[in-house]
């Protein structure tokens, strides 16, 4: 199934630890950025501006990772998002990381739509929704002509 | 159900996002720290030996977090730890990190036991094992006690 | 001379790099925290309150670091900061990380304080501005006392 | 005069602190990943096999850093590199961050050459230095057909 948005990233050296090996906290921080990415260069909405001066927030309410195999500095990771579904107010996708061996990371992330001034949770503003709609059919359209 | 260990932790301003809140990948961290704790603290085995001269390693391979409430900078966090099981190369751990309005993240866990220099796994070392199969004992004492 | 505030801190696996020794960055955050730490607990005044609800800033606008000696996880470091110069709108710090074979990373560091909203320097609140004065005054009552 | 190495980074919503500004220990992990792609990138030496099966070190030993003006999420930072000195186990380097406003954060850094088994300094090795050598020339030879 084709991702909805994928890009490489380098595994650096302050993302390893003693091991010699990512650390797995900055596996977060890696995804954290994918999303950003996404958002700015997949869905054409400016996260900066969303979480900014238009005080929408995302936050991630469930969060599932699968740790496969290790990664060293200097891998470059292959980043997937593939959407699960969009709500009203929320979003699940599944991500992979994968290395020539195949994934090293998965995760199933549920994000909420919120407002930053409330903390409660709100429908995406349309602009999002229509992105986000227009990014499954996408999706769903090259499935079935992979089919 | 009495916890295997626990401490209080502080939300600093560096764990936190435009948003005024957590950024999650942050949690990861105060995780990390928080088994580290557990290890010098709880089990007495030395975290940093452990990984350090002696070479062994305890990856995380599964992580399920749910963020159930929001943590602000200067909050004061309840950080909570449950063995769940204690398999031969394997610890699955459920844990909670809990503010004054009940609990803000928990996570289910589990982590093997590996050789640093294969990072393949391996059987827990003997005093490691013996330190866990403790913990759990207490535990359970704690929870017949409170029947 | 008596430092004006000090704690101990451990480094952790966490801080570590794939060399075995603190990752650099890690040093800045340990750095924030414990100037965190001086302003709760030395100094009285809630680090969170302040640059929360009470919207001042305490931006960092010189640093300047030698980093002397490596340290590795589980190191225990002495943290110890000297008050060197408090002025209207601008503080300076001498900070040192100390190991037990000397110093492992000392700072020389010039903060400012501004307005949240504006990002402009302002003169420091009064009772911040009070506290600091008397931490000078026991800082220079220490050093006599000590001659 | 001509910057040796340059690349554009963004701010990303991560680095960012609940005063909507970059959180400063952030900029010290985007320094180390900018030496990291200019050596990967500019010097033609990977720094992930120099650090790793190489075990050759880079740490920093001094590094006075000034921030000037303040960034937010989704600034685009031109980050520019020029080599003041290049001995034959350190390196003196001058770094900027600037914003469209004008430079955000100067660096002033001395790294040092040395053994990962030893952590004592040692020579550059002869790719590296002569790297080095070239990417100095460059920069001179840039700089006289400037004026």
């Amino acid at each position: 199934m084709t991702a909805a948005f994928e890009r490489e990233v380098l595994i650096r050296f302050g993302h390893c630890d003693p091991a010699g090996i990512v650390f797995f906290p900055r596996y977060y921080e890696l995804l954290n950025a994918f999303i950003e990415d996404w958002f700015n260069d997949g869905l054409g909405v400016s996260y900066a501006a969303l979480l900014g001066p238009r005080r929408v927030g995302l936050p991630t309410v469930q969060l599932q990772a699968s740790f496969e195999r290790i990664s060293r500095q200097g891998d470059r990771l292959q980043q997937r998002l593939w959407i699960e579904r969009v709500g009203r107010r929320s979003l699940t996708l599944r991500i992979s990381f994968d290395g020539a061996d195949g994934p090293r990371v998965s995760f199933g992330q549920v994000l909420v739509c919120t407002s930053l001034d409330t903390h409660q949770s709100q429908p995406f503003p349309e602009d999002v929704r229509e992105a986000l709609v227009r990014a499954v059919q996408q999706q769903q359209s090259h499935e079935s002509s992979e089919q």
